[in-house]
């Protein structure tokens, strides 16, 4: 079998990778800490199981609308209302995915042509690339290692050509949990009205910010923006639902009537017993939600705390979402048990092998040099995980 | 917003249209019959309602590898063995994936490159036309509606270019229930190697074959076919759990590690939970499989008898899947209620709003002049909705 250029191009999902390995040495017995999982450790709250177990109970597995249950686009526009103060239209403008990830895709597919060049702000999550790069567009990737994880205007504009169409912006994002702040979305906003861009907004670890500060909404802040851009969250992260893949957007009538026609060639209706899952968890987990705010504060804190102690690598403290992203520059070219550490992905085979510790490269973000911790585990487990990471920076020479 | 060039051709799934249309009237309190359906109207097994609230219970609530959890691979693998006597290797030959539907458009996605012809045998389902339209690739459809529904040897040839990838073959088939024969899909199969062609082999009905008629799987019949062939399958027609959206492909490991990739990049896992539920029917739910075979057979019966008794329309007899296909192209032209019947989208129109009873035209299956019936309801539907379309038959002038 022949395989098309775009297979023949298209690089594993990294983050899924790892995690995969991790899980297999465990099975095998290892006892890997796993700092790899882009998702919350705790299981979905009760609010979401009771309501999945009575859509059982009343039969609901058969087709739903291909876009989604009624109910719960209805209960996710009253979110964007409540929280945003934003109006959606919820059967015209909101569509309900499995998962983020494909709501993603279906936008790129509305919106990228061959050759058309789509802003991602480095470092990212890799999906967006290939993403992309499965349309037939181009990432055009801006990294912000030298600007505190932040695009600045000046090196957008300075990206733009005449085939730029439109940007992805995710805040609180992964890998960093930065928090994006006001002065720098007013920034992109009126770059995106003066170059006729759009903005795919990937807001999906909205509920995790931390210190007080506040997660912003772009078409809130903007309003220009609200026929500009196609706003991305799901139960995922916010209640701990990752693997139920529920994902909701919501945009202009006439790119969500396209995102859904495209939804129903490509997956049709997401789970229908899922949906019923995120309906209860949207009214029924806000509770669940602060709890594990505050847990995943506390770990936060720790993560920070403990890294902060070892020398030869630095971070910048996360205000978002549940990771540490660690510049590791300084170990690279050095040496450990031996071997010398080529680069991050080096670094994480090592870490993994014999320290048993699962944490991401940077690359797989668009960013050598870096690793993503995530901190969605137990207190025990960071503690003994940091330790052990502590000893293998330590042996380094 | 500017479109795709893709978003700008996609057609919107026409199945999905009219049922949504009826679905809508329904709500509205008009008795409508639903005849539009491609599911059947049986809830789910027991033995998947209890898995997966067990799996509930288990708090079975996080990600998955993102081509399915080991346990349900290896079941479909046994299943295969157990069927058809092929072995695939449950890790790295089999996918699970959210539905059938992305399993093809993940398939198509891998194979198929800008202008890349792809054999479609019409009436075929929608889908799979917009799909290779999607993936850049060009949709070749060869008509075998002169041809009792089977494409001849010598129509594939006539259609074979030096642009030629492959072809998607769906058996039993939606919309007509022809069961393709031995004979065909030998002769299929010698045309395929000869010209270095790929099947995505779509045997999502296998389990719904009637009148003593026997499935034939392509790769069992012809093993040259092994590392050319996708078999696409799923739980939903078989099990009637078409909202918990599980599919399965199994294929020579080199393609199926690239599905793998881009089905990580697309959707992730699907439903951790309904891929428990999904386990649970293949492992308990084989009465079930009978119970709702004899129904259907009895329904088909009853349907195929009733619409005989009409005047102007024909029918061949399904012998598998659940609709049946009829012929309304006597009626076009002429008129209804004082109105033009321009063609069968008109026809359906109709039927809708003047009788309640929801059928799919024809065009949606990519051949104008017939109607399609689902006989996925129960007996009293049945008999009601074909009294309604008998009296509109004859009110025709």
């Amino acid at each position: 079998m022949k395989f098309s250029t775009r297979a023949k191009n298209m690089e594993p999902s990294a983050t899924l990778a790892i995690s995969g390995k991790a899980k297999a040495m465990k099975r095998e017995g290892k006892p890997v800490i796993s700092f790899g999982a882009g998702e919350p450790d705790f299981t979905s709250p009760k609010a979401a199981l009771d309501a999945a177990k009575e859509a059982i109970d009343k039969g609901e597995t058969h087709y739903t609308p291909a876009t989604g249950i009624p109910e719960l686009k209805e209960e996710v526009a009253k979110y964007y209302e409540r929280r945003f103060g934003l109006k959606y239209n919820p059967s015209k403008e909101v569509i309900i995915g499995s998962g983020a990830k494909p709501l993603i895709f279906e936008s790129l597919g509305c919106f990228v042509d061959p050759g058309d060049e789509v802003l991602i702000f480095a470092p990212a999550w890799v999906s967006y690339v290939e993403q992309i790069k499965l349309c037939g567009g181009k990432p055009v990737i801006i990294d912000t290692t030298q600007s505190n994880f932040l695009p600045s205007p000046s090196s957008i504009e300075a990206s733009l050509t005449p085939n730029t169409r439109g940007m992805i912006i995710n805040t609180p994002s992964n890998p960093v949990g930065v928090v994006y702040p006001e002065e720098t979305l007013k920034a992109i906003a009126d770059l995106v009205v003066k170059h006729d861009l759009w903005i795919i907004y990937d807001e999906i670890y909205e509920r995790l910010v931390y210190d007080g500060l506040e997660h912003i909404n772009i078409v809130s802040l903007d309003s220009r923006l609200r026929d500009r851009t196609i706003l991305i969250n799901g139960a995922s992260k916010a209640y701990a639902m990752t693997g139920w893949r529920i994902g909701y957007a919501l945009g202009p009538q006439e790119a969500m009537s396209k995102i859904g026609d495209f939804q129903g060639h490509l997956t049709s209706n997401p789970c229908s017993i899922a949906q019923w899952a995120a309906l209860g968890a949207l009214r029924g987990a806000e509770e669940d939600v602060k709890k594990m705010h505050k847990a995943f504060d506390e770990r936060r804190k720790k993560m920070v705390s403990l890294l902060r102690e070892i020398p030869n690598i630095t971070l910048v403290e996360p205000k978002g979402a549940f990771y540490v992203f660690v510049d590791i520059r300084n170990c690279l070219g050095k040496t450990y048990e031996g071997k010398t550490i080529d680069d991050d992905v080096k670094f994480c085979e090592m870490a993994l092998e014999s320290k048993y510790i699962a944490i991401v490269p940077g690359s797989a973000f668009l960013v050598p040099g870096f690793v993503r911790f995530s901190y969605a585990n137990s207190m025990e487990e960071i503690e003994e995980g940091i330790r052990r990471f502590k000893e293998m920076v330590a042996a380094i020479r």
